[in-house]
């Protein structure tokens, strides 16, 4: 097992410059985390470290509890709204957590963001839902998130006046989604600044994302 | 032609990281290609390869139909519509796709960007048009984009719901386009955020277009 | 003294390319302080130096009446106002005061920021508050900080028309204040462009901030 | 003289990196030109050159008819409007051109930048103004800035659907000018978008415009 921590911690602690180089995080407010294959053990970024500082030694493992089981550091203080994910969700290798504007400016007002682009179709399936308030210090996040994305295309949810949780089936895909909703986040609320986007007819939207889901990349099946 | 072809894929390689450093892409969802000068080939970007992973041996070459005809990868899922613009439009020698952001947020409006700028005048010769709204799959995109850009003088066209597609007499042609219209696109939104900017004449506008075409930068003739 | 001068002269150097890898900086616009611990002394950036030319030996040292002490650079002209700071805070280590964009468009409008994310109550514990307009060249800058701060949960204040002061334990956490400030400051921003951002309850307000403040991060006390 | 020459030439060279590390640009659409000291001649970016590409030596030497003097490239398209400020504004020693994203926007409704900002009052003394609508090839556009700004506070104007010119005691200057143009257009844009910023008194505009003509930085005295 220790090798493929190892790599995990590795894959983890990188995927946090693809935050940086983003924009999607300002300071210390995000993270990423990667379940361990084949054991109930995931790797997550230690609290209040900053990007630059990040090594893959530095990166902590939890059990689905979120209990600390290896690492220097106190691990991140979302490591609960992970945890919860993955003991509920069997399939989600990946989590990553961002306050990124735009996707948080949506989130601030409660608003879902409306499938109004081709990509949004492509990679949410419809629109990215909201989830409910919740105070961090119980499972009252994780249980939003799960709440929120289980039965639901969309690998992305708002969590009111706070920020994204994405999920994926491994740690990268679940940055791709952040990279993505924030994306989709800012083009749909520029283009309803001065007025209102066409909608894309519903056939349209699953035409769109059956096709994404099943034929898009070099691999042609893509679990989640 | 093995040269050639070589020294293309070099040069569209290279192409992909101006659309990074000038911001018109998020992950992987923009390409360029450039058509092989003397053959009815063009070189495109792989299909969900990362800007990173991107090398001048993992582009690809395909035929006019889009068919892939040397290289290890898959072609980019939106080849089929630059392969169209290559066989209908013999005078174009490269195509850029991107989703850039204010761009996109007209394309979704399905409004026109209005030639209010001299900048614009010099690019465009005029407003951007909007081009139909067109599923992946067919020839339907490729269809769209000639139909509108066919004897306009813009080389861009605002996709409905989907995002920029712009060709030039070669692919770095192509990727200014890209990289002014997402600049003009942005710059024209924030004006009307807080007001109506003012028009320019349309003589004025052929003036600077004029100008522009035939005596600006070192060279004194440009085709497209 | 020399060496925890030496030393805190070149962390107050690193902290002014914080200012500027976070974009709350124009030109030479921006500026760092940190207090000498044990001493009546602080260092602060020289005026009009730009942030390229910055080393850790053209920090200037001043007395808390702003009177350079050591350096071979005429102190920042704000210096006045990081001065008061220090003589009427006792407890504040350190003092940032940019133009950041957002932030300083609150300021324009004299408007406070109202507290809709949870970030924000993590890191201002409340609205983020406006002070009074008040020219450069006496106390009245560093008076206005003072009145507005001194008792305050907030660790940063939008000075009307001017731009963000704030405060820390020391040099660092004043930074971090400035770039959450300018943050929140875009966020709201933009939430508040298309509709009205749902308020939090005061009372998850306190309890977000208790957590952050006591809790967060490796280390468990955080003075301020 | 060669050696003033050569200085400059790399002076304005380097210059222009700033109008990209300042995100004043987009492609090849701004300039930079510097006065030669003591003839009557300037130093100005080749036409159509990227950034990238620029050398020292490939920067081109004109006289004040805009002539090419020295230079293995045609000048810059706007070199007639450089020539004629240099020609009629004597105490100027650079001129910068950008279509710099939100001064371009004021520019296109044709709206001054209302001095909102302590900032704004330091370095323009009040309000930016706009220029009249002119096109390139003869005269009309030195004619526009000089009209504007001779006995004008301001080192920047707004030339109405086209961008930003500004000038300077020397081309850092101008540069400065161009960079805190762009910043306080984005400002008080921003702070416009919900509601009226708060005017400052013409009394403290003049107050501030003194102490930073006169006061800031390291040298007491600026010329412009």
């Amino acid at each position: 097992m220790t090798d493929a921590v190892d790599e995990l911690r590795r894959a983890v602690c990188d995927l946090h410059a693809e935050l940086v180089r983003n924009d999607l995080v300002a300071w210390t407010s995000g993270n990423v985390s990667g379940r361990v294959p084949g054991a109930d053990l995931f790797v997550i970024k230690p609290s209040g470290v900053s990007y630059d500082d990040l090594t893959p030694e530095s990166m902590v493992v939890c059990d689905l509890d979120g209990t600390l089981v290896d690492g220097r550091h106190a691990p991140s203080s979302d490591t609960d709204a992970h945890a919860y994910v993955y003991r509920n969700m069997p399939g989600v290798g990946g989590v990553v957590h961002t306050h990124s504007t735009y996707a948080t400016a949506w989130a601030a007002r409660g608003e879902a963001i409306p499938c109004v682009l081709t990509a949004m179709a492509d990679e949410f399936g419809g629109e990215i839902p909201v989830g409910p308030f919740a105070l961090i210090g119980d499972d009252s996040i994780g249980r939003g998130i799960v709440g929120t994305l289980d039965g639901h295309r969309s690998p992305a949810v708002l969590m009111r006046n706070h920020g994204v949780f994405s999920i994926g089936k491994d740690a990268r895909a679940a940055v791709k989604a952040a990279v993505m909703c924030e994306d989709v986040a800012k083009t749909v609320h520029v283009a309803r600044q001065l007025g209102e986007p066409e909608p894309i007819e519903p056939a349209d939207v699953d035409s769109l994302y059956d096709r994404y889901q099943n034929a898009y990349g070099q691999a042609t099946a893509r679990a989640r």
